[in-house]
Order: structure tokens, then sequence, then C-alpha cells
């Protein structure tokens, strides 16, 4: 069949977005179409004030409104800690979780051989930099739980090891609301491993 | 946690769009945002380019990039015959088939008193006008085998019973790959009660 190019190339954009394919881009287009002068142009909008506005964080690469993001600037937080994450999404989802109260540091992905990631690309320099001068002493290193993500903090914890820093990485286990039955034996041998005493 | 309200608001449009929810926005914002020159430019460029190209025929309500579709316009398909679908997703699902070709009538949604949608809007004036005055023989009632269309193609069909017309709905019965056990017992007794002799 023929759609008008105009109608395919917005479809074409819409599949390559993450988790969409051609079916849910279908549907998200004519939704978009049905009432064009208001869904259509509100999106249009907001894209065209996060392409002008958003930049992305001199220190740590988080994304903002300014070159040096809010959690950078804000004195409220404990600048002498900072989490290793691997993009922007973990660091939501950390803040998501409202139990931490430090800086942040976004590699920007996790090294991988197929991926061409780089261990330049982790701008490790600058995070040593940060530690040395300005009073840092913690090092919370919060890469995905992936084969690529532990690689890198591995990595990262080689790249540290000579300098007075505290290194930690978040606790593997079971997760809240996790049923035995259903969880991967990798996670369970680990838990049966670091099994933990009741205070 | 304080995103920008650049951000939130960003993520808060794509999370309205059909299939999207919260997770599913902030993974596309995310990704967006990346590469902001290219992925989020190349975005706005297809929805400005649709916003001010699409328009809806003023014949069948298809869209098209002129204001009579190229299915109204061609004189390669059969115009004696017209398909009445729901919407313009179901026009595509149809072409997709690769079945038909004749032309169509898009009713802009089923009949449904939660939703508000009138018999009034469905156009079937417009559609009995184009019926008397270009030839058309028979309709082809396509909405789709939910509750809405079903009410919304006995309305039709009662609309357009005092008119010298061919009017046939498709069949309903086992789908192509479908597998008794898991079909439901309506669609199952109903492929009884239509059984087909071999030719």
């Amino acid at each position: 069949m023929r759609k008008t190019n105009e109608v395919e190339q917005l479809i074409y954009l819409f599949s390559k977005l993450p988790g969409l394919g051609q079916r849910s881009s279908r549907r998200i287009v004519l939704h978009l179409l049905q009432e064009k002068e208001v869904r259509l142009k509100n999106l249009m909008d907001g894209l065209a004030l996060a392409a002008s506005k958003i930049q992305i964080c001199e220190i740590c690469r988080n994304i903002d409104s300014h070159n040096i993001c809010h959690i950078c600037t804000t004195s409220d937080r404990n600048k002498s800690i900072i989490a290793i994450v691997e993009t922007v999404a973990e660091l939501w989802a950390i803040e998501r979780s409202g139990n931490f109260n430090g800086k942040y540091h976004v590699l920007g992905g996790a090294l991988s051989a197929s991926m061409k990631k780089s261990p330049d690309s982790l701008r490790l320099p600058q995070l040593l930099e940060r530690c040395m001068n300005h009073g840092v002493t913690e090092l919370i290193i919060a890469t995905n739980a992936t084969l690529e993500g532990q690689t890198t903090a591995y990595f990262i914890t080689e790249y540290f090891r000579n300098y007075n820093l505290k290194i930690s990485r978040l606790a593997n286990g079971i997760p809240i609301g996790g049923e035995l039955d259903y969880l991967d034996e990798g996670t369970l041998s680990l838990a049966i491993a670091l099994r933990q005493p009741f205070d």
C-alpha cells in the first residue's frame, strides 16, 4: 500500500525509538494526526523546548537546563560521595529511590567491545580530578548488574585502587517482592553467599 | 526528584501517546536527548512536515497530503464498492491485506455511549450521497468485531436497508494459524455455525 511519504517517514522515525516497532508507531502517528492542531503541535512544542534548553552538565554529564546541573550546583547534597552510573536513566532511578544524597558521575554507557565503547569515553581522569580537589571520600559504583556493567565496575575499581578513596558497589541479592522459585540461580546463590545476620 | 521542567514535560507528552507509559517515555526521551542534534531534530522535522502536509480527505476521511486522498483520486480502483472502516488504522490494515481494490469510508470511530460518539459523526448522509450519485453498488461493513464495532455495523445496515445496495460484512471465524484450544468459545461456536463446504 502507499501511505504518503510524510506519514511513512514519521512512522519510520517513531519505530526507531527504543521499545517501539512498526505497529506501535502506526498507532502513535495516527493518534497524533487525529487531532493534529493539539496533539501534534504540543509534542512539537515540547521537543523544540527540550532541544533549545537541555544541556549536558559539564561536571557529571547529567542533563539539565543549565550547563552545570542542579545536582552539581546545590549545597544541600553531600559532595564527599559520588555515585557512578552508566546513563542518566540510572541517575533518575537512584533519585527515585530517595536514598542517596550525594553527587553523580555519568559514564555515558558501560564498557563494551562490541558497541565500541572505550575506556577513554568514561571520563575517569575528570572524575579523579573531582575526587582529589573537591573533598570526595567515597565512590559508589552503581553500574548495572550486567556483564558490561560489572566489567566496567572492575575497570573503575582498578583505576581508583591506589588513591585514598572508599570504593563500594550496590548490594546484590533478592529484590523486594522477589519469589525464590522464580529467581535465577545466580542471584539466589549470591544471596546465600552474602547472607546477612539478623540484627 | 526534580528533573528539569522541559524534560518532565516531554516525558509527560510521550506518556500520553497510545501504548506508552512513564517508563517507556523516559527511555524514549533519554534516547532523543542523547544525540539531540540528530535524533531529536529528525523527529521534530518529521513532525513538522506531517503537520504542514497531512490533510483529511474530504470524501472518505483518509489522511493524505492532498485534500482528496490518492485512493479516492485514482481510477485504478473499483469505485462501485466501498469498505466502511472505523479509523485510518483499519484502512491501512485492509490495504496491507492486499485483497481489496475498492474505495473507503472512514467513520472516525465506532458508536459508543460512553465515549459520546454520536451517529451524526459517522457522516452516513455523505456516504449515501456517494452511493447514489457515483455508481456504488456494494458496501462492505468492516468495523471491528467488538461490541461497539458490531453495534455500529447494525446501525449502518439499518441506515442503508431501503436503498438498492448490496451490504456485506467481514467473515467471522477462526483466524489463520489459530489453535482451537486457545480460541474463545464465541468465535469457535460461530465458526461451527458458519462452517463452509469443501469445494
